[in-house]
């Protein structure tokens, strides 16, 4: 439940993604790792909130306790201290685990891909995490999945809010949590569960829905720099300085324009300690398409600066900072336009099949597709002694073989090959 | 226990790996498809025989019950069969995990890579098994190992000998797998296993030695089609004739050097039904390495005709035939031969630096980089705002970054850029 199988054309559409996505961290010189599926269940508790139920476990087999790995960050944070690496640019493309409820029609699987880039170091400020953005942008503009806007924030300026709107420190996170869901319900709903459930107080709630609401650019920034409020508390001044900074390279880069900093943006987990974002497509171009699949975030990261140090026995820190790109959702968008499209996917790269147009030319065909495999072309044969042209021909148009090579007993006497053309039928003796 | 993560520079070594094995694959005409790592834990049991207490169960979490997949090949033969798919050359390279016990320093993991490459489908005979020998032959030779050697042989005339030396056909499984470690012990071990262990009469082993550890070529195979015994064994007969004809086909690709029939070979796995073969490094080119590790074999496959039919409600068969490849073991090869040449493999193909020779240019550095980006053209900076341009050079130096762009006030005044090959230090104006 809540995985699939990749048939050929799905495989040969994923792997077209992925490498847009590969090129694209390649281009921003990010070297691979690997890690194991396998995790020490050790490592995995504690770093996911609540969501830690949803870890696949494995049985005890009287070893090591293992679960399947959650998300890349954690292990790539693992990675870094267990080898105490402290600088890296790294990008790691494989699959994940979550014992969730599956949608699978929106893309929610429970064994899914993830494509992350982080960029760990103790570098001068807002310039790796300007590059994570500059990366969404080109991705989602190289995969045109239409307009999209990225939400930036900073849990420095939220935790600041919630401290100059009277929220004990000890409510950050549930506050911070709540927050999170003003992308799918309307702030009174929120109002009401920060006052219900979270026991804020309502002069509190409202104090902060006024911030939480507003969305904007530099302007904005500026403003909420001069907040009277704001403006005393040291967190959020740093987060709103950083801000700026951020916007400062954001323009260089040429790229505010699909940037939105949103004050309403949390991010779920717990890790994060600066900058955070999210994209999300404005609208599906799903003209062709009856119904169109919500998608939501595509893609998402942010500034985590504390993790790699729970797994360094002396605590020391790494500062990171990553974007994770939802590559099953973008993948539900393209599928479903490939299948609207009626366009049909090569799954084989195959250049030429060899052929033949009568009967008793099985060697010959061995010899000459053996020659074509050691000169490194792509090629194919009917697994049949004596196959008809008329099939072999068929195959080629069912599966996009471009050319055929046909040998005949007057080729082989002439020690020559007929190429045909498939499509236009052109033949030349060579 | 028994898992690696994968730095930078084995990450790019097995990428190589892999690129070489799957471009061959392609080249022979295979889609790609993918499955889960998590399979119903039903669709593994009673396949792999003695080895399924080496499966991994995942705990029950009252679901399904679900295992980690043993190997690639039972996937596909569930996948065919819950596809209806009678028919497909498809390659499949992806992890699998074996509760083993790990010996890392010879390439044996707990969790590993597999490549595999099989074709599905009703067709004359051998035509397929001999691409699967000829695929062999060519991943071996791209990546120079050595010497090597691909022992074939065929379940039919393995059983064919049994039958004719009088073992019962109850007994035909276990006369199998102990015959299989003649690669490893001597005759009269295996000997003294038969007739203790698994209970066959002394005249009957004496017989099954005369046959099993006979090994040659085509005369071999003329040899025994006329032995007053085997040649009256219908099994025998007819997996005699086919590898008659794998070998007439074999000579067609030019191939048979590498070839040896071999009826001491008689693989592991219980779903062998024809046809079967493992290749061999016959020597370690390791002059450089001190202590040469020891891999065995590095490929294997065969012909399972009844393994599909074990999925499907109807029980309706698809013949297959297959090949795996033991990409660890290469890999651990391909390892210590780097380690020993002292070549350092780049972990990164970025293109350019892109530099500064003083303060102040942080601004010019992001807009040159954006641009360069956009171009898709593989850049990178330091996350620095005022980089020493020694450092930034030693940056180029330690990861192989053959050109430097240089933004300095006089460049930015003239509006160019100062290209810089760092090897030869030689520069331009553009």
């Amino acid at each position: 439940q809540g995985t699939r199988d990749h048939a050929p054309a799905q495989a040969a559409l994923r792997e077209r993604l992925l490498s847009a996505v590969v090129s694209c961290f390649k281009r921003h010189g990010a070297a691979a790792i690997d890690t194991p599926v396998l995790e020490l269940r050790e490592t995995l508790m504690g770093k996911y909130g609540e969501e830690t139920k949803l870890i696949y476990e494995l049985q005890d087999q009287g070893g090591e306790l293992l679960a399947l790995r959650y998300d890349l960050t954690v292990p790539f944070a693992r990675y870094l201290a267990m080898n105490k690496v402290t600088n890296m640019k790294r990008y790691h493309v494989a699959k994940v685990y979550r014992r969730d409820n599956p949608a699978t029609t929106r893309g929610r699987y429970r064994e899914f891909y993830q494509c992350d880039f982080d960029i760990a170091g103790q570098f001068d400020p807002m310039i790796p995490d300007a590059e994570c953005l500059k990366i969404v942008h080109e991705i989602l503009s190289d995969l045109q999945l239409g307009d999209f806007v990225i939400k930036v924030n900073d849990r420095r300026i939220l935790n600041g809010v919630f401290a100059v709107c009277g929220v004990p420190e000890s409510k950050f996170i549930p506050a911070c949590s709540t927050v999170d869901k003003l992308d799918k319900v309307p702030w009174e709903e929120v109002r009401s569960e920060m006052v219900g459930e979270k026991g804020l107080s309502p002069e509190a709630a409202d104090r902060i829905g006024e911030y939480v609401q507003l969305h904007g650019g530099l302007d904005l920034i500026e403003r909420l720099l001069q907040d009277p409020k704001l403006s005393q508390n040291k967190l959020a001044k740093e987060g709103l300085g950083d801000m700026k900074l951020l916007f400062e390279y954001l323009t260089l880069f040429g790229i505010t324009g699909k940037i939105s900093f949103d004050l309403s943006l949390a991010r779920g987990l717990d890790y994060y300690t600066g900058v955070i974002f999210e994209a999300v497509l404005l609208q599906q171009e799903n003209e062709h398409v009856e119904e169109a699949v919500s998608v939501g975030s595509v893609a998402g990261g942010g500034r985590y600066d504390g993790l790699v140090g729970m797994f360094d026995p002396k605590g020391r820190k790494v500062p990171c900072v990553g974007v994770s790109i939802g590559i099953e959702r973008i993948f539900s968008i393209l599928e479903q336009r490939l299948e609207a499209s009626g366009e049909k996917l090569r799954t084989t790269e195959t250049q030429v099949l060899v052929t033949t147009p009568h009967k008793h030319m099985l060697a010959a065909r061995l010899k000459l597709i053996s020659e074509l495999w050691d000169a490194g072309i792509k090629a194919e044969m009917l697994y049949k002694k004596d196959p008809k042209l008329l099939k072999q021909l068929q195959y080629c148009e069912d599966t996009g073989i471009p050319l055929a090579a046909i040998v005949g007993e007057q080729e082989l006497a002439d020690g020559v090959v007929k190429l045909r053309d498939v499509a236009t039928r052109e033949e030349v003796r060579m």
